[in-house]
C-alpha cells in the first residue's frame, strides 16, 4: 500500500507539482494526485534538497486504488499496520514496509464485549449507542497501536498504512456506520466496500495522512475477515478444489476453486474459541493446546510451557477424541464410566483435566458434559456445512485437494483428532494444513504488496454466499452429525 | 459543476452505498465516489425517503474532475459563487444552478491592498507573511459570500459549488501555496492545476462539502482568469483568428483560433484600470465612463447617472482622444494650448473635468499630463503587443476577425476612441466585441456546465506564452508607438 522513492533520484527540472507528478510518473506510478496540504510543503521540501547536507528524504506514495497520492515527504523509516478485527479478539501486527518483515504482533479482547459478547447483542445496542460502541473501538485501537510502537520502539507518525480484516459488523462499528441493516433482512450493510479512508478520517492514531484499507465484505455474512483469510491461501487461484474454514467465533467455510467460491456458515454457537466453555481460553500463552488420556490420566500442554489458566479449542478437540476412545463419554458426548476425573460441579458432571494446585490461577480446570455437547454441536454444524456446500456443487469429500484451516488456535489442531470426533471430513492428512490468522495475515499481504487489490477484486467477482441456517438438506444433515463421530459411520473409515 | 437527483427517482432495491452507486450511474453518472461522512447519514436518509411525508430530497453530486462525488442529501435550494481573483479587484456572484441564473453581482477592493499595491510586492512579503496574506483573502471572500447571501436571501449551506478565476499569484494566495517561485527564474509557480478541493480545506465559508474548483494557470504569466477569458469568448473554438484583450491590472493579450493560441502581455503599468490615476476609479456607480469635448468644454457621463466620484478607464481613452482631436495635446501628450480647462496642480498641469462643486466628494476632477503619458505607455504597450503577436505567427491586423475586449471597464469601451489613440488597431468597428469581466463569467459558465472542462482542458493543450519583455523586436516597436496614434501613420488610414 505505500512506495517510497529518493527525492534526489528525479531530477526535477522545475520544483513544482506538475513537474513531481511528471517524475513519479517516469518511476512507473501513473494517476498520482497531491493534495493541498503537501503542496504547501513543495516549496520548503525542494529548497531543502537543493542544499543537500540533509539526510535524503523520500517521497513517500499512499496507494488509494485508482492510483497514487503523495502522502508525504520522509526520510522514514515506514511501518504499516495489520488489524484483525474480530468480534472476541482483534489481532494486530507492524511490519517495517521496506522489508516486509513483521516486528510485533498483539492480541487483544475486543473492547466493545461490555456491550454485548455477541455481535447480534451489539448491533441491537449500536440503534442508541453506536457513537460510543465506535469510540470504544477506536481507543481500543488506538491503545495497542500504542503498545506495538513502544515495543518495536517506532513513531506512530512513521506509519504510513495499515489495513484491516473484520467481519461486516465489526467493520461498520469502526467506521461509525449503522449495522441495523446487517442484522434485518435483506441482510444488506451499509457498505460493501469502504476500501481506502485517510486515518484522520476514521480517528486512527498513525500519520495522519496514511490512507486505511478496509477490507471488503460480500453481504451482511461474508466478511472481510473471510475474503482476507481467501486471499491469504490462495485458493482463488488454483484449478483443484480447497476448503478453507476459519474457526474464529463463527466457522466460515468457503469451497471452491480459481472459477468459483461457496461461502458458508457452520455457526453453531462458539463453543470452540475462548468465551463459552467455562475455562475456556484463545491460543495464547498458558492455554492448554494439546491433551492425551495416559494410563487413565489427562497430560497436557501449553502454550509457552506456562502453568495453565485456560484451556483452547485444539485441546478441547483432543480432550473429546481421547474421552471417546478411552469410553469415558458415548457417541453422544455423555459420561458414561466411573472415571476417576469424573467430578461434580455446581454445572453437573465435568471431567477435571487440572487441579487447582497446578493452574496458574489456583482455580481446578474442568470441562463439562453440557460443554462437550456443545462441542458436538459445533463440529456437527461444521462437519455437515462443508458436505452440504460440496454436494450442492455435485460433490463429496474426495474432491478436496487442500483443506485449510485458519483461526488464532488453528495452528495447533490436529487434524486426526478432529477427524476423530467427527467435525473434519475423513481425508488423509497430507491434504489439511494449518495456517493461523489467515485474517491477519491477508492484511499484512495487503500491506506489502499493493498489487494483491487485484486478488481481492477476483475474489469478490467470484464469491457466491449460500445460506445454509434456510436449508433443508442442512437441516435434515445436522441431526445425524450429533454423534461421534457420525451416525453414518462409512463416512468415516480411519476411525472406525 | 453540481447535479442533482431526485432521490425518489432512484428505486433502490437495497439501501447500501453500492446500490446508490449503481442507480445514480443509471441516471448517466460513472465514477462516483461516496465519502465516509455521507455513508454514516445513508441509513437515515433511506429510512426518510420509506416515510416520505417530508419534501422530497435529491442526491447532491459535486463534480471533481474525474468523476462525481455524492456531496449531499438536500432539498436545496442550489446555489453557486463564481470568483475572478483579481489583483486590484474581485467580482464574485452567486447563481441559482437550476436556472443558471445569476442573482447578484458584488465588486470589492482586494483586501491583501495594505500589503502591497502590485502583486509583485506582495510575493516578496509573502516570504515572511503568506499566512497573513492568505488569511485576509479568505476573510475578506468570507465577507463578500456572506453579503452576496444577505442580499440574496441565501443561506451559505445552500451553496454546493463555487469556481474562482484569477491570476496565478492570487490563486496562490487563496490556497496559501508559496508564490515565491512565480517571481523568480524560471517563474514556476509551485501548481498549474490546483482543480478541484474542498470548501472546508481552504477555509471558504460555504457548504463544508462543496467542491472548489481553481482555474488552472498556464505558467507564472498565464492565470486561470485569462484561460476563463479565452473560455468565456469561444475563441479557442473557431477557425478564424480572434484576439482577446484583458484590460485589467495588466493588459493580457491572446491571439489564435482552434489550433493554437499565444499569450503575451503587454503589462506597462495599469494606468487604465482604477488606483494609478489619482482620480482614477473601477467601472462601477459614480465612475465617469464617457467624456467628450463639446464647443470647448467636457461633457461626460457617469456610471448609474450619479454625481462623479472618479474617472474609469474607457474615460480616460475618450479623454485622450478628445484631447487630441482639438490639438490640447500633441502627439506626445504635451499640453500645447493655453485651453482655459487646464489647471495647475500639485503634480504639475492637468486638465480638469468636474470642478469640486459638481463631484459627489467635492473635489476636483483632472487628469494630469503624467498620467496622459502614462496612458499612453499603456496604450503603446497594448498595442504594440498585438502586433508583434501576429507578426511572429506571420500575420498582421487584416488577420484579425473578431477582437474581443474584456475587463471591468471593456463594456464602456468604444472602440472608435481607442483607435484613436492608437490603442487598439484601426479595422472596422463590427469587428470589436466588448464582454467585460470575462474571468468572471468564464467561472460562471463552469459553475453551471461541468462540461464546460473540456473547453478549460482544450485551452490549456493548445495555450503557449510568448515573453514579449526579452523580445528585441518588442522593445523597438514600442518606442514607435508611443505617439498618437502611432509614428507610422499608414497603420491608422482612418484616423489620419
Amino acid at each position: 500500500m505505500l512506495k517510497t522513492i529518493a527525492l534526489s533520484s528525479l531530477h526535477m527540472e522545475y520544483p513544482n507539482a506538475e513537474t513531481l507528478k511528471m517524475a513519479i510518473k517516469h518511476t512507473g506510478f501513473d494517476n498520482v494526485s497531491i493534495p493541498l496540504s503537501v503542496l504547501r510543503s513543495l516549496p520548503d521540501v525542494i529548497k531543502k534538497k537543493a542544499g543537500d547536507s540533509e539526510p535524503e528524504e523520500s517521497i513517500v506514495l499512499g496507494f488509494k486504488g485508482d492510483g497514487w497520492e503523495v502522502i508525504s515527504f520522509s526520510k522514514g523509516p515506514f511501518y504499516g499496520i495489520a488489524l484483525d478485527l474480530g468480534t472476541t479478539n482483534i489481532a494486530a501486527s507492524i511490519s517495517d514496509l521496506s522489508t516486509g518483515e513483521r516486528l510485533e504482533e498483539l492480541v487483544f479482547d475486543n473492547p466493545q464485549i461490555p456491550y454485548g459478547e455477541d455481535i447480534l447483542t451489539r448491533i441491537m445496542r449500536a440503534d442508541d449507542d453506536l457513537k460510543r460502541l465506535n469510540s470504544v473501538l477506536i481507543t481500543g485501537i488506538n491503545g495497542i497501536i500504542k503498545d506495538l510502537c513502544n515495543s518495536a520502539g517506532i513513531r506512530r507518525d512513521n506509519i504510513y498504512a495499515m489495513a484491516v480484516s473484520g467481519n461486516t459488523a465489526m467493520s461498520h462499528f469502526l467506521l461509525d456506520l449503522d449495522p441495523e441493516g446487517i442484522a434485518k433482512y435483506p441482510h444488506v450493510p451499509v457498505v460493501y466496500r469502504p476500501d481506502f479512508l485517510k486515518a484522520r478520517d476514521i480517528g486512527i492514531n498513525i500519520n495522519p495522512e496514511a490512507y486505511v484499507y478496509i477490507f471488503p465484505n460480500a453481504g451482511g455474512y461474508i466478511g472481510g475477515d473471510m475474503v482476507a483469510g481467501i486471499l491469504c491461501c490462495e485458493m482463488y487461484k488454483d484449478e483443484s478444489i480447497s476448503v478453507f474454514v476459519d474457526v474464529g467465533t463463527n466457522a466460515e467455510i468457503a469451497i471452491g476453486n480459481k472459477h468459483w467460491i461457496v461461502v458458508g456458515s457452520g455457526a453453531a454457537g462458539p463453543a470452540l474459541e475462548g468465551g463459552i466453555v467455562r475455562h475456556g481460553k484463545r491460543a495464547s500463552k498458558g492455554a492448554i493446546n494439546s491433551v492425551r488420556i495416559e494410563d487413565g490420566n489427562p497430560v497436557y500442554s501449553t502454550i509457552g510451557g506456562e502453568r495453565p489458566d485456560g484451556i483452547c479449542g485444539s485441546a478441547l478437540i483432543d480432550l473429546m477424541a481421547e474421552l471417546f476412545r478411552e469410553g469415558i463419554i458415548d457417541r453422544k458426548a455423555t459420561f458414561v464410566s466411573g472415571d476417576k476425573n469424573i467430578v461434580m460441579t455446581d454445572d453437573g458432571p465435568a471431567y477435571l483435566i487440572v487441579r487447582s494446585e497446578d493452574t496458574a490461577n489456583r482455580q481446578d480446570i474442568f470441562v463439562t458434559e453440557k460443554e462437550l455437547k456443545a462441542i458436538l454441536r459445533s463440529k456437527g454444524a461444521m462437519f455437515t456445512a462443508i458436505r452440504i456446500l460440496l454436494a450442492e456443487m455435485g460433490m463429496d469429500f474426495s474432491h478436496i485437494n487442500k483443506f485449510y484451516i485458519a483461526g488464532t488456535f488453528g495452528s495447533y489442531i490436529k487434524p486426526k483428532q478432529a477427524i476423530a470426533i467427527g467435525m473434519l471430513p475423513d481425508i488423509a492428512e497430507e491434504h489439511y494444513i494449518c495456517l493461523g490468522n489467515t485474517s491477519l495475515k491477508g492484511a499484512e499481504m495487503f500491506l506489502n504488496r499493493w498489487e494483491t487489490i487485484d486478488g481481492i477484486n477476483s475474489i469478490i467477482s467470484k464469491i457466491t454466499f449460500n445460506d445454509l441456517s434456510s436449508d433443508k438438506n442442512f437441516m435434515k444433515e445436522l441431526s445425524g452429525s450429533l454423534f461421534l463421530p457420525h451416525t453414518d459411520l462409512s463416512l468415516f473409515p480411519s476411525v472406525c
